[in-house]
């Protein structure tokens, strides 16, 4: 079956979510504690510019990242598993149609 | 004569040259120090947003007002004097065809 034809089950919606939305707070504290660090340390206008215009592409790369439509997900969540965003165990639960998806990307 | 055809001195120049970079330079050193308190205060990402954001709009309103031009220079240090970014002294030297357009920018 094609991936944007899989059927969630509303149990796999629940996990999926939750290993999501793990990863994302994740995602976004990291770079909170990113931009204060980097803060901190400015003392040029320079430096504050160049600070603002990283904030905003991480913010991008973010937001294409988290693309939460079922359609995708299992690209999504193949990635996460990828970049070590969240762990196969996060995932226990997760059908065979999903999973074999997902261990394609994250095999990558 | 029309504010834009005044002639200006070398020493005219100079001081006002002077005048222009010391409020500029207090400008954005008051940006830096205002950046990094409220950097140091973010904890959620929407705080960020809302900084980031912030500081590409004092970013532009300084890029606004610190016009350099000579057409329109005497707007500019009178809007300096009425926000209080140089004072009367700072100007000391210019002559009096200037004088009038940036008292009357000065008191508006």
């Amino acid at each position: 079956m094609e991936m944007r034809d899989l059927p969630w089950s509303h149990a796999e919606k629940q996990l999926a979510r939750r290993a999501y939305l793990k990863a994302l707070e994740n995602e976004k504290d990291a770079l909170i504690v990113k931009f204060k660090d980097r803060a901190a340390k400015t003392e040029r206008i320079e430096d504050l510019w160049k600070l603002v215009y990283w904030a905003e592409q991480r913010g991008k790369e973010i937001n294409r990242k988290y693309d939460y439509r079922y359609s995708v997900l299992p690209i999504v969540l193949g990635r996460l598993i990828r970049e070590h965003d969240i762990d196969w165990e996060d995932l226990a639960g997760l059908g065979e149609d999903k999973m074999r998806f997902i261990r394609k990307v994250a095999g990558l």
